[in-house]
């Protein structure tokens, strides 16, 4: 693996896989769901069974990691335990047990001519997932794609690939055993940068691609890509606390949305305050996170002295970290220019009491998953009751918000006729 | 018009558009249908009550189009005759008379935590339209991306820069006089084509591009994009003709599919036969067909000897023309094998008695319009009852076929919720 091969095996390498991923593809669309569920059934059996192999494989990651001088975080991230394989095995199961979302005829109607028109689910062809660091990814995101019918191209982080080759062998010794075929599930085999460049360019084999890292990976996908890319670049998240708000209950859903998992792009970055509610609100917001910096508004600070003063940088800052960033605001019209000034587009909540400004909120509040009196934490797939989740998008095209397997289909129409021509 | 601007002014022109665009999405987001709609009568009058205007500008165009010596053709699709500026008012308030997408709520599910979850149809926000020649597109694509709540960036063709203009200037008036932001419609108001690559960078003002035009327009656009784009390339559309299908009815879909209008991406490229019909058919639909140079495989060139040896150039090409490619096959997997490999996803028939064959079909071939005994003259927004269209797209994200209101438009996750935090 370490060993860097010539731009041009590399194109070749990644061309190849592209055209048996296309072909493979058209076997995925015919497939029924028995076969699919039986290969996801198998993989996670197989997972377990062979977890003495993959951790083996993973340790030579481990070590690659710790002389690289990797933080301990990433080295966790990294690690395939006897539980992570356990939890990876798990998701597969699951996605066994969802419907299929391929075949469905979402609507259909009968035009004056007599014929009559529908839109059939199929699905999209070839996806290219590049990701970076957990191995789990491997297997959650092919089990995704392989319900819904879909052929996968894998592009893991350099960082993981013994953990990965190894499982993607598991993947597609299950998919031959289903009688399904293995090339439907393919992982680059080369850590060459250049991989991702040519994947990028495989505009005639590969249908999506799904980028899931840091910001610096997506913008060169987004800026280099042919293949039309879903994805989200960071998750600056706001609460605001309307006027009249239930204050213990936007103590609840603040603490909640900032501290349950401050790493996660569904967390609070941002507290908008209506300024009648500033007095009473924030020296609890304060009190109940005592652990989080806050950067606060000149107005915030006239309530709270012991608040650093926010700059115009902390606005748009995507925090990751027990860090908010507060503002006292006039009214709701305030709080949605600063969500459509600084905003991402990913998750905003309102907490009222209020039934016009609650309804204007979700009307008006242009971003994936907006919601009245509930922790932005919720934009997750799983959550929302999607059954399992690939990603969230922030880009509008296709999939905006939470991307379960419907969102890894599309329709084609269908039409059947007695012999209509047109006039 | 015709002087060019320096490179950054140009730059700093389409950031300016961007901008100003965004600002007028959020006002069009908020519209209501009775805004739009005044918006989109006050337009159908107002071109047609200045249709001399129109012509005079227009007129400018057509000499400068005279003298550089465009096709008569070209200069056809370039007027703005009494009569095309009817039918874009008439395709104006059609659109009026659509109902409006945004604002519906196409699902909503109850969670176990008792949050009500549901998914809102809003408007994709702005829509960048690159096109050629035919200046009746700017009211069009105008009409449609207004209805569905979105604002428009139009770049037409340095040949209609004139009448794109005018056209742009009536449109404009009509918002102000509904209430509306004249900013949800702008045309870039400069022929230097720098202009395109330049919108094509707006990543953070623009949501979706959709070009109109050449294959070599298209494929530019989808290389430098970082904005999604919905397209298609091409349409090589195939009718099968079954084993038993009902030949008189193969006879009319052929000649309907060919000869109604050869120019169009729905028209009929290649003609698949059974081989237990060659010989029955081919006879009649050479006979049925006088006008069409029919370029043949060996098998069909036996029994026509007249037909013209098909190169493997003819398989994958898009004619539009009278000119149609024909192939024996030995039966429907030979026909989709070649449909996979030669087609573009675009519209493909098949001509059938049989129950099963005509359900495999529909089922696996995949192309964004599948027919059963009618033509695939049908791919058209209109024809399938979509109310109107603004193009076709064979890519699958997104919107997979002939697309209308409905594909500007895309959903958001609403969530109802009475304190509910994340365990």
């Amino acid at each position: 693996m370490g060993a860097k091969p010539a731009a041009t095996d590399t194109k070749s390498l990644l061309e190849g896989m592209g055209r048996d991923a296309r072909e493979a593809a058209r076997a995925m669309n015919r497939a029924g769901r028995r076969a699919k569920d039986r290969a996801l059934r198998l993989m996670a059996d197989k997972l377990v069974a062979g977890a003495a192999g993959l951790k083996a494989e993973n340790a030579k990651d481990l070590t690659a990691a710790v002389a690289k001088g990797l933080t301990k975080a990433m080295v966790q991230r990294l690690t395939l335990s006897d539980k992570v394989i356990g939890e990876m095995a798990q998701g597969l199961r699951e996605v066994a047990d969802l419907p299929d979302p391929v075949g469905e005829v979402t609507r259909m109607w009968r035009r004056p001519n007599g014929l009559l028109v529908g839109r059939m689910r199929i699905p999209l062809g070839v996806i290219g997932m590049i990701y970076e660091s957990r191995p789990n990814v491997t297997a959650d995101a092919a089990g995704l794609c392989l319900k819904s019918g879909n052929a996968i191209i894998l592009r893991g982080g350099s960082e993981a690939i013994h953990s990965n080759l190894a499982i993607a062998a598991v993947l597609q010794e299950a998919m031959s055993e289903a009688g399904l075929p293995a090339k439907a599930v393919q992982l680059v085999p080369t850590t060459d940068r250049a991989a991702v460049d040519e994947l990028l360019k495989l505009e005639d084999h590969v249908d999506l691609i799904i980028p899931r890292g840091g910001e610096g990976l997506i913008r060169h996908v987004v800026a280099n890509s042919r293949i039309p890319v879903l994805k989200h670049y960071k998750g600056v998240c706001h609460v605001y606390v309307d006027e009249g708000a239930d204050l213990a209950m936007a103590e609840d859903i603040c603490f909640n949305g900032k501290c349950q998992k401050p790493g996660v792009c569904n967390a609070v970055e941002t507290i908008l305050v209506h300024a009648a509610e500033a007095a009473a609100f924030l020296p609890r917001l304060a009190a109940k996170l005592p652990a989080v910096e806050i950067r606060g508004c000149p107005k915030t600070r006239s309530v709270l002295p012991q608040a650093k003063e926010a700059a115009e940088s902390d606005w748009p800052a995507e925090f990751l970290d027990l860090i908010v960033a507060v503002k006292v605001v006039e009214g709701m019209d305030e709080a949605m220019d600063h969500i459509a000034r600084y905003g991402s587009a990913h998750t905003e909540a309102i907490v009222t009491r209020d039934y016009a400004r609650a309804q204007r909120f979700l009307s008006e509040v242009d971003s994936s998953v907006v919601l009245v009196n509930a922790s932005t934490r919720f934009n997750d797939g799983g959550q929302l009751g999607l059954g399992a989740e690939i990603g969230i998008s922030t880009t509008k095209l296709h999939a905006f918000g939470p991307m379960g397997l419907e969102e890894l289909t599309t329709t084609k129409f269908i039409v059947y006729g007695q012999g209509q021509v047109r006039d």
